[in-house]
């Protein structure tokens, strides 16, 4: 059976028969445009004429039973942070924002297991559980915004992966609202369970295509007792991954991040977000590399050991060590802001790939040729401004930006399939953390082999055979 | 469509197709009993008449296309170290071993990427990445037999989930010959990717009954550059969670193992593997700590105030320290072969639960009530003569031994289902990390709700509809 390929539309029926419900919810053309209808950085408009706002599981689970019955598209939306279109209704689909599910159901302090409904701010959780001497195992630029339901709709990978590791090992149940109305209850709270198909793992990253994530199990990691942060300038991104390998080597268990991005990048955010470049000389390339444990005379040892490596090798033209609170969390401000700083210098078109090592600065500058053999970089007034690349190193994870002066087709056009072909070549991921959203479903061909994309629609096909959840989005363009 | 109860019969003209085709393959009868068609520790008994080897991918699909088209059941075997007979033939089937399945693909030294063949011993992995600097992130008592293939396949715990996590993390990518013979490639070799559902994720833990796990990429953690072993004697098992708390506390991040067995686990290895106690008093419980960093001095520091901590708090009765590598061998030694001890002591039902710690210790005291009110337990000569836990303390994972004088069907039929009831009621797992396997499946409801078993049986008909892969096992009993 082919997946149909138009939602029903809303009628003023369906409205009254979630507001008989006692769902909250918003029609009103300006609000929706303001707050609904337009993603974080402006790429993505959407068209949909009705949010609804569930206070319960329940109340979910009536939306979605009565959406399947008729055929009505559903996008699930929660901080509407994400920056791959996912969240956006473009076919008049109606939102489920998860607002109003932002419950703690559960906190145990002793085994550190956090239960919290899909709407809860991620900053919010991370405030509370350090009361209770934990923090939670994922953070991002946009932790004041997102929620931890789309948190793991993404499978949000951030700033500390390196550390904590991936939402797949920390997420230990979750309640999802199944297409029909079903509520999949796999609140599960123990770190070990091997008893039969971990059905959950289907819906961390399923951007809202398989169901709704209603509340989420998530084993919490301890707060750290000590942390210290150091920023290098470097030449060239060969030495990057030099002082990656010492870091491993002298850090060893204490490297919590690992973050880099070029000159471009600092200048962007000295420009745009009037922040001071933590070093005082311009570099090529910046590294920003976090320890925490828990003996702080020990850390800073060991930190020690490791800046004198890299000055003895000769691997860095600048260094400096933070251990003061306030700096550190103006360092990792100046570190988040980039993407914003990036948004606010013309139109951005952001790509996020994995790829290895060496494949890494190889992007760049193919890219950056390619471009100008299209013409559209390179010279004063052309279309594209700026290229630059940033992210975290050890993730093997790298985010391309290319700004333009307007959205328009042009840069996608040149760019696409071509760059997404390129990374598919090198052993990569065109996804590797913010998903495949509203487009890039239909490039999945060039990374994955078709028996995989296959099984992937077999299951899309098995969990929403009506495709009202997210309905041409995701593995539907593929 | 309901799944075929029954297998096909192999035919003389099915070994000859398998024969023509080049796979190596054992018929004899007394070979099949001594080695294939009987569990590690001689609970589990089967019928197979047939196993092969298949030297490549390439034949684990004809095999399977083969099988398919016929309805002949195939059950997978790697190193047949399972306790829970989810690898014996019990209804005629056709044994695939991956046992010549058996090549390192590549070894990335800089990335630390391991890709193997599922038929790879975990201990051989071990040895190898260690010439780079690096170990597995998964270690097993069965190191010696167990294959990477099936450790996947069970989603293997083991000794250091508390550090390295789980399989789920570690396994960045499988090559899976599914059902009908086509071969999912999905090996990516990097760690992030939310590039569509992940579908890798379904066959593990999946016990070969969704197709063959015939190639893993692992990404392997670091190899420690320090290690100490602390053994500890305890009054109760209270003492047993405080002793956790204090060592999260002022161990931090070098913690990587904390392993608790009771007093008869300690008197079963010394008397039926004769080896001597690590401590001199005998005590109702032990706990083995274990810390893996990368600067001696500093782990000592941290053991040691550790250590002083718990004898200032009056946790401990006896505690040793060992630095020296024999010693922590032998130390591990004696922990690795508690499982056994128990089989030698007679015959040993074993059962492998996650539970909250508050609830462990209480399951034993239910237990022995238990057997005891059934008059199975509690004076000389009834059938049960032992039952003891031990465990992973951080996993929420024990498991319990029942020690019969026969294997029967009294002991069953007395434990089960009441113990998983009990289990299920207390928030836990019926199986933490060794699987489903022969009989598991019908007590699943006990523990995971009814949308969960209609997914998993929903998945299991999607990827296996002739219900040929390890057929009347796992979820199919559900």
């Amino acid at each position: 059976m082919e997946h149909s390929r138009t939602s029903t539309p809303v009628t003023s029926a369906d409205i009254e028969h979630f507001a008989g419900l006692g769902i909250g919810a918003v029609h009103e053309a300006k609000q929706l445009e303001a707050s609904y209808n337009v993603d974080v950085f402006g790429k993505y408009h959407g068209d949909a004429q009705d949010v609804l706002f569930p206070k319960s599981t329940q109340q979910v689970s009536e939306i979605l039973a009565h959406c399947n019955q008729r055929g009505i598209g559903v996008v699930v939306q929660g901080g509407n942070s994400g920056v791959a279109g996912g969240a956006i209704a473009h076919r008049g689909e109606v939102i489920l924002s998860l607002r109003d599910m932002n419950k703690v159901r559960d906190l145990d302090a002793i085994s550190g297991v956090l239960v919290a409904e899909g709407g809860c701010v991620l900053e919010d959780l991370d405030n509370l559980v350090r009361h209770d001497g934990f923090i939670m195992p994922v953070d991002l630029g946009a932790k004041k915004q997102c929620m931890i339901g789309g948190n793991v709709s993404t499978c949000a990978g951030g700033l500390r992966y390196l550390r904590y590791g991936s939402l797949r090992g920390s997420v230990l149940g979750l309640e999802v609202v199944l297409p029909d109305g079903r509520i999949l209850d796999s609140l599960f709270t123990l770190k070990k369970d091997a008893s039969g198909y971990d059905v959950k793992q289907l819906f961390i990253g399923a951007e809202g295509t398989l169901g709704v994530v209603t509340a989420v199990a998530v084993a919490l990691a301890p707060k750290p007792r000590s942390s210290q942060v150091a920023v290098l300038g470097l030449q060239n991104f060969a030495r990057i991954q030099r002082a990656f390998v010492l870091a491993r080597q002298t850090l060893g268990e204490i490297v919590s991040a690992f973050e880099f991005w070029e000159k471009r990048c600092t200048e962007l955010v000295i420009e745009h977000e009037k922040r001071d470049c933590p070093l005082k000389s311009t570099h090529e390339f910046y590294v920003l590399i976090e320890t925490r444990g828990s003996f702080l005379r020990h850390d800073v040892e060991k930190m020690d050991a490791f800046l004198n490596l890299l000055q003895e090798h000769e691997v860095v033209d600048e260094l400096r060590v933070f251990r003061d609170a306030e700096d550190m969390e103006n360092i990792w401000l100046f570190r988040s802001l980039m993407a914003e700083a990036h948004a606010k210098s013309g139109c951005m078109h952001v790509y996020d790939f994995s790829l290895p090592s060496k494949s890494q600065y190889e992007l760049l500058v193919a890219v950056k040729s390619h471009l100008e053999a299209a013409g559209l970089y390179g010279k004063p007034g052309m279309l594209v401004s700026d290229v630059t690349i940033f992210g975290h190193i050890g993730d093997d994870n790298i985010h391309l930006q290319v700004i333009a002066s307007e959205f328009g087709r042009l840069v996608e056009e040149s760019m696409e399939p071509w760059v997404y072909e390129w990374v598919g070549g090198h052993g990569g991921s065109i996804a590797a953390e913010h998903g495949l959203g509203a487009h890039k479903g239909q490039f999945l061909k060039y990374a994955k082999s078709p028996v995989v994309i296959e099984t992937m629609k077999a299951l899309k096909q098995l969990l929403d055979p009506n495709n009202i959840m997210n309905p041409g989005k995701h593995i539907s363009r593929a």
